[in-house]
Order: C-alpha cells, then structure tokens, then sequence
C-alpha cells in the first residue's frame, strides 16, 4: 500500500514537503491546494500533481493524508476540517499561538481519533537522531545536564515578527521541544532572561532578539538554551548533553567540509545559513516518518501533545522573562 | 529543451545513475537496457521507464543521451556504437584496460564528433569541489605539493580483482585523475612502490594491496597517493594541497557528526564505508554537468582524454613497481 | 630590580606557586612557612629556600611578596597581617567564604594602600587570553552572549565539600569571575537551578553537584554557565562568546593531541584531568603577572574587589535557586 | 646519585638544553664552554654555571656529561674526545655530514665502549610519543603504510643551506629517523623527487626546497615523506600510521586553542612556527631521557647508529632524486 498525499500550500516550506513526498517510495503526491495561481502552476510542473481547492481535498477519496503548510492562524481549523474527514494531517508547527485553542483543536483529534503529526523536524535531523541513539543506547547514562545552542543567520521581517507570537513561540519553541525529546522527562520549572541586543526596532515590536533560559525536571536535569537571532557564520544549531557515565554532542554543519590555512590561520567555511538546506535530510525524513506511521498506522512520532507542551514551556519561559520568577509550565 | 535519457545496465551503479537522472530537472529516464529481466522490472516499477534492447535504444529517436553502466569488457565497443547513433555517451570509467584499445575507441569518438563524458565522480563531490574552487580563486597561491589518501574499507572479491587491471588502473586511477585536475599540468614522472599486506591471496592473483605514489610536473610540482584495500575505519578518502601562499584540505565524512566522551576520550562515528554512500551528492552532480554539456552542447566536464590520461598513468605506476624507476607516462 | 618571594603553605597549590616563582626570571624564592616538617623539607630540598614562621616572614626585610596558599579560613588574616607588613600579597581565592569579612579585609588593604592580588588562574590560561585578545581586537564585535562550561572529573572530599561554602562559592566561583572578565560589565541579575545528580551524599551536606545559572548585565548581555562536579572524560573548562560581529570559543585540553581511527570510530584522549595540569601555564603565568605588577608599582591585574565580586555573585546564585527569584547581587 | 652536566656550545640551541638540564630533578648543570664572551656571561647570569674551555670540561672530575651543541663539522671531533674523557655525551644531530666520518667516530664511540645519544628530538615529543604508545599497544595492529609532513615556514639562511648537505641531510633527516622508529623495521628501498618551488636562489645553490619520498621496508611496509622549506600556516609537522586494526594521527599544534567564527568563516590561529617552541617540551624530555640513560646505565634511547642510518637514508634519496631510480640505502 502506498500513502497518497496532499499539500496545502505551496510556499517554501509546502515545495520542501512536495520535494520530499516525491522522494518517499510509498508515497504519491496527488494533489495541492494554493491560491497563489503561479506558485500552483509551478508546483504542478514540477511534481506532476493536480491543483484543487481546499475543501475538494477535505473530499478527495484519492487523498490520504495531508501535509499543512499555510498560515499559522490557520493551522488549528485545517487541522480540525481534515481529521474530520479521515486524512492523517501533517501539520508545521505551531497548531496555534493561542493555548487554549491548541488544547480545543488537540480535544477534537481526540474526539475524531484522527491521527495529527506536528513538524518538528529537528528530532529527523540524522546527526540529532544520532545523539538521541547514542543516548537510549547508554553510551553515556543517565542525562543530567544538556546546552542547547540555536542562533539564526539573521531575524526575520519585521511584519513576521508581529505575527510570530514571540521569540519563545516562534524559535525557542523547536529547542523546547528538543529538550523534551532528549531530557525524557517532563519539564517542572522555567527560568529565562531575554534581550534586544541585534536591532532596537525588535523591541519596540515588543518581542527579544536574545535569550536564555534554564529548564528543570522533577528528577532535576538541567538544561540551558542560547537563542540568538543573529549570527554571522551561519545557522548555529548544536546540542551537547551530559549524562553520569560521558557526554555527547552534535556539531554544526558548514558549506563544505575544507579548511584552508595561511598566514591568518586555518579557516573552515561558514555553516549552511538556511534552515532548509541544514535540514534538508530532516524534512525528507520527518515525512517519511509520517508516511510510515500512516501506513502502518502506528503512533506519531511527534504528537499534537509535544506541540501543547513546547508552546507551555515557551509561555513559561515569556512570564519567567517578565516576572524573574521560576515558572512552572 | 530537456536531455531523453537510457541507461545501459541496471546493476548498482546503473541505479546509481538511474536516481540521478530523475533528481535532474531537465532529464526524463526513457528508458533502460538490462539483460536480467528481474533487474530490469524493478527498475521500470521504480523509475517508470520502457525496457529495450541495447540496439533499441541506439535506434530511438526520443533517446539523446546514454550512460553506460555495464561491464568495463563492453565500454569501448558501446561508445562507438551510441556515438555512432548520435547519442551523447556517459561511460564509467575506464574506457578500456588496455591503452590502445581506448586510443582506437577516443579517435572513433573524434571522427564522428562525438560527446563523450568519463565517469569520474570524484571531481563532483561538494567538498572537492570547494577545495578546487579554493585553489582557483587563489586562495593557496600556486599549486606545488598535493597528498592524496585513498583506502578502500575492504578489497572487492577475487573474481573482481582478476578482472580489475590491478590496484592501479582500479583503484588508483581515481587518484590519478584527481591528480590531473588539481596540478593543472600534466605529470612528467611517476615513482611507485607497492605491497601485498592486508592478504597473501591478493598476492597470488597477481596484484597489490597497498600501494604508495610520487608525481612530478615538469615545473616540478609533487604528489605522492596513498592507497590501500583495507581501513577499519571506513572509505577514507582526503585531498591536501599545499600551495605558495597557504594549502587546503578536504576531510573525511563520517557517518554522523556526533562525539561522544566518556573514561576511553571522545569517540567520533567511523567513516561512511561506501563508494556510494560517500559520494551519492557526487553522481548526482555528475550526471547533471553531462545533462548541462548536452543540452547546451558545451565541451565535456571530463574527456575521454582524462580517462586516457590516467590509464596511462596508472600503467607508469605499475611499470615504476616493476623497475623501480621513475616512470615517464 | 628582582622580587623575593616568600610562600605560605608547602601544600598542593604551595608547591604549584614555588615552581612558577622558581621559573620567573626577575623573581627568587627566599622562604616558606609551613607547619608540617616533612612538607617543608621537601620544599627547602626542592627550591633551596630558607624555612620560617609566617611571623618571621612578616618581619623579613629580605621578602618583598608573599603568597598565601594556606587554608581559606586563615586567608583574610593573613592578607591584612602582611599588608600591615608592607608585602605585596598574592592570595588565593577567595579572601574569605562571609562576605563581610571580605569587605571588612579588603577595606584593610585599602588603608594601608596595600599591594593585593586574588588567584583567579583562568584570566592566565594561554587559550583564555587568546580569546580575550580576540575580543579586545574587535573581532566579533560587541560580546552579546557567554556559554561557560565547568566540570570537574569528580567531586572533592566530603569534609572538603563541608567547609568550601558550596559549589557556587568554591567551584562557579570561578566561572563568575570569568564571566566578568568577559562581560565588561557588571552583572545585574542571576538566575540558577542547582540538582544533586551524581551523589546523594552531596546532598545531605547541603551541597549541589550540578547547577546552571543564568548571568544578565545591565545592557542585557547574557551569560550561562553550566557546572558539574563530575565529568568521566576528564577536565571540561569551556568558554564561547557570540558577539555582534562573530564568536569565539576556546577548545578542551586532551591528554595528547592523537587520534586513533578503527570500527568503533575516531577516538581522541580524553581531557587533562587534573586543575594543575590544565592550568599549569595559567599558574605560572598568573604569578609572573603577579611579579611584573610588583616589580613595576602597576595595578594588580585581579583585585580584592575582582574576589569580593565573585563571591557576592555566587551568593546571588544560591539565593536564586533557594527562592527560584532572580537576584540582584 | 645525580648528573653533573656540561654544555658545549651557548648558540640558540645550547640555550635550550641548558633549561632542559635546569629542570631535570636529577641533573645538575656545572659548566659550559663558549667561545663568545657575551654568550657565555649570558648563560653564567641565568644558569649559575662556570665558564670553562673544552678542553678542561673535557678533565672536570665534576662533569659526568656533555650535550654538544656546536657546529655541525666539530660533532665528530667532539664526540670523540669527550667519550675517550669517560663522558657521557648527548650531541645534536648530526654527526657528520660525511658517512664515513660517521662510522669511523661511531667506531670510537665503541671501542670506547662510550654512552652517546643523537638528538632527534622527535622521539620525544608528548604527541609523538603518545601516537607511538598507541602502535605499541597494539591498537591498529601492524604498522602498514606512513605518512609524514614536515613542512617548515620558512627557508634557512642562504649561508646555512650551503653548509646544511642539503634538505635532505639537513630536513629530511628528522622525517627519516621517525620513520624508522615508527616503521618497526629497516628500509630497503628509498624513492625521492624533489623541487625548487619556493626560491630559485636555493635551487643555484644546489639544493631543493621541496620534497616527496617513499620508503619501502623488507616486508613491504611504505612511507612517504613529503617536506617542503615553506608553509605560510607554520610549523608543519604531523604524523599518520596506517595499520591492520585502524589508524593513528598526530595533529599539528595551533597559537592558542581557539576559534573565531564570522562571515568569512571558523579560523583557528596558525601553527607555532618555530622549532624551539613547537619542540619545547621535546627538548626537555630528551633531556631527561638522556639524564636517565646516564644516571641508569641503561641504552641510549636514540643511538649513533640511528644517526647514521638516518643520514644513509637521506643519501639514498638525494641518490633516487639524481637517478630517478630506488635506491637501496
């Protein structure tokens, strides 16, 4: 059996998702839905799929499942209209800003038993997979201590800003939900500092340009997070984790894997400065990860629940920055 | 315009070539010729393409391209077959073991004014081709010493070796050639010494092992090779150029970017340990520069004459082993 | 002119400090105090220096400097004891565990317009002065964001653990004066979240073993640290500055500087595992500062103040995690 | 018991060994000879030691050893006067530029029945000396293939290179003594090509600035050599083992263990470019090696015959360079 798939969208993130449906044996893409006239006729070109509205894929008996990658704010209702009618929905973080309409919308999967995987590409990241199976495997104990590090090349547009819901909400949120996935435990207590040190207009947008924060568990593992959202060598995505008998970490990736040396020393290019060419492997494997729990019906790897409890941790980690507090999510 | 393509032969480079052409936007696989019918089923299943006979495609129309991917006893005789029809030829290395044969095949090519590509893959890894791309803009100043290690994880079986033209003309030549494209002038002299280390029966089948290389230009540029049929750690596969301002260096690729410490030190992941795997990015772009030349009839990235080139490199480095004295090709 | 040194304590860092003074050429080691026979012995043997009581000492006219390397409790009286005497006086951190006798001894030297340097090693360390020089050069513009990474190989002693105030006092202690030696800035605010994780006797004496801490400046410039009191892969003393225009880390010390390449991966020594060892230049680097400052009437390049600092930082943290507040210090 | 020592010579290097000396618990730095009054008052200030002539440190009763630290054209003369004086003698390399000097000194060495050690310091660099100790554990089982670099920053004086016996006697000749200590075996066979690509003016002078070798043992373990006198990124110098079970690698040894990273990429300071500096540490352990062999009585670590076989190896290079031929040594 192969899994037939629709895309909702057809900006950058619905061309990587199209990109790598094509490449999964078992699944076909059959069609998407895209307002935008010239970005849907350039989908159709390039992978050969048909171009329907909305609600004809909500009612395509040839459509399985679907991948949403339109605006956030509507992520929540696409996702409730398409588990209603029996799709398995793929849907880019976040399900909503809001937590109270996350926990309505994730009530109504429920209801339906409709099956929703969220896009935290991360955890397909092939070196992070790595990591997390050198960790389950015991190469170094128990987890005590993690650092992650995720700094941006650059802060997006401003109008994005406005509408992101926030540095936690918007990028932060992908270190929580890494933190989770690694620490294996749920998260008790949020400690956060954030700053606007790479452009002032950021915070009269109300929002921070830099944070960190420390997370802790009831057992007390202890994980810190650094956010930056400018960087000039790259995409700075690491993490390191310490446990009781060894630690280990993944290391960034560059352009190239060289190093020239001369008089000013041994250089080694900048890291890959897009989030989609660092984590091509991880989107193609993130669906694929879908793909398969849609053929066999098994679990989701990533829940709407880990979506709700990354968005909690980030609201934490908003009112620990307003109020100094630990706070519990 | 986009380039109809066959491939001839669907063993595991045939497919290697076969998902590279799809991957190529200006590319459709038509179609493909493989005697084991089972070999051939699967790979229309996978890529949709027709199954003819190898007559069958140097007859057809809708066909502009091929790429030869089948035993290196047929490639000679193949190339002049498809050039004959018009067809622009890809071929794997080499075009013959014996350097005579592939002289008469290159002046077949000539006089039909033929397009034929060498399939040397190594010139289109990402890496090495930042480190040339280095050496171009001058960033070392000019070329005048090179080191080259190539070691295989493991030796092919007896029956390959026996076939093989030996360690040099196999395993080599790939060095070679790399040679070639970085000294940027053509090799005077070749010294070789060579071994039987890692197992006696190698030995017995009239080959080496292990081998070690010094090139010399006429200007006087060097390069030594270091090559052996054995590495536990992987397919260890280095370019180190030292030049007059500075030198550059293309490292290993290890299966994941992760270490892990503990009480014995901190561990990286063993090397990627196949051809393949190592350089899947490599023949992907291989394939799409031999597309680009076709479609825009622009000269071959790698001639038949690099193929000869190196052949008869390889042949002074046997001779050299055999003497003891410096070789001029 | 030379200085004549004089040094309290035959122990440990004793020792360490004699064979620094040893190696400055422009100072002699002319006597030590210290109550154990066989200690003193072996130092007079070593070093050729006379033995005398810490009063002697004091009266000596033939010693400009001391260095005190005798237990914490006794450090603040002997500081204002040889201030009074008119030595110049290197101290190890930190003066003293209460914050007021601190303030109060400090305010001692300041009347007798004492000479008064704290032994905070790591400002010395060659890689840590490299990557200070860096900042300082403008190389990556305005510090924005710290990562200060300190574990030990294993916890110290019980009855040591009782008596050293904490790990904030006795371990972060260090961390939080590099952390102000970076940040130029003073710290306004500390977070910290602290965990017994690697022995539950640590605990019961009312100690942490593990601790994250989040430092903030009045600009918003930030800085984490993340402390462990065990660590199998040895010595771990990490620094990463991310600044406006770039960043910069300074690496772990490894036993030796090989990598050893088999199936199981690519193995390299683990760290130094012993402070002596990985600050064996910082120590004698730190005293040759010590003795340049004297020679030369200059400022002390750590300060009574750079220790009072510190410490009231490491208060801060632990009141932090006590309240889960962020605290001013 | 301890080492009364001697110093012949108080140039760059005697200065060297004489802080060797100084630190070795065990030896006792009594007198040197220098022919330069500066120099030797010099030496007198810093080390304490009597100035003598050589004659007289040739019948001191208070000198049990000698380090020879003058020109090249007196080592022979030298070392044979001081082992027929009863002295233990530790001369920089080499022994002569003339092979048969060579044997006829080494000869008196032995009918003396004299302790005397050649300095290759090499053998005792931490790295090098941890690299070896991996092979001698057996953790990449047999040694198979060698790789070494040494690649100076820059050419020696005009006036040196004439009386230096060319790169090979002169460079070389460090790369061929580690060779045989690493390859376990004598070499058979030597291939050389070597160049002038860093300045024609070394070439009128008759000697070569660049280098490549292989060397071949009985049992048909390789090694290349590849030696350049420029490399605008330092003091080049590493090792590479290639064995049955895996693989060992020294690395070279940067400024300051750190890295900048910004837009232009991730820069690690250039390699320590001088000999004295990156050797520091070499050069005390020889020492002390030395003092051990003496005060034990036990074998010279690295012996005459290692220098003159080094210094035939290197013959038979300049031989394969001028015969393109291999050349047994």
């Amino acid at each position: 059996m192969s899994v037939n798939f629709a895309i909702l969208g057809a900006g950058r993130i619905g061309q990587v998702h199209a990109r790598a449906v094509s490449s999964v044996r078992t699944a076909n893409l059959v069609a998407m839905a895209e307002p935008m006239e010239a970005a849907a006729q350039a989908m159709r070109a390039q992978f050969g799929c048909d171009i329907r509205t909305i609600d004809d894929i909500a009612a395509s008996d040839d459509v399985d499942a679907v991948a949403i990658c339109t605006p956030t704010d509507t992520h929540a209702d696409l996702i409730e209209q398409f588990v209603k009618a029996g799709k398995a929905v793929f849907c880019e973080k976040p399900v909503d800003l809001d937590v109270d309409r996350v926990r309505q919308c994730l009530a109504t999967v429920e209801a339906e038993n409709g099956q929703l995987m969220l896009g935290f590409q991360r955890r397909f990241d092939p070196d992070f997979m790595a990591l997390k199976a050198a960790i389950d495997a015991g190469q170094i104990g128990d987890v005590e201590m993690i650092s992650l590090t995720s700094r941006d090349p650059g802060a997006p547009p401003y109008d994005y800003i406005t509408r992101s819901g926030g540095i936690f909400r918007d990028m932060t949120i992908h270190d929580l939900d890494v933190a989770r996935w690694l620490l294996g435990e749920e998260v008790v207590s949020v400690q956060a500092s954030a700053s606007v040190l790479t452009d002032p207009k950021i915070g009269e947008l109300g929002d921070f340009d830099s944070a960190n924060l420390i997370l802790r568990t009831a057992s007390g593992k202890l994980c810190t997070i650094a956010n930056s959202r400018r960087a000039t060598y790259g995409y700075d995505q690491r993490i390191e984790v310490h446990g009781s008998k060894g630690g280990v970490s993944a290391s960034n990736q560059h352009e190239a894997n060289i190093e020239i040396a001369n008089g000013a020393g041994y250089t080694r290019p900048p890291l890959l400065d897009f989030f989609m060419t660092r984590y091509t492997r991880a989107y193609a494997n993130e669906i694929e990860a879908f793909v398969n729990a849609v053929e066999n019906g098994t679990e989701m790897p990533v829940t709407g629940t880990d979506g709700l409890r990354a968005l909690e941790l980030a609201e934490a980690a908003l009112k620990s920055v307003e109020t100094g507090q630990a706070v519990a999510p």
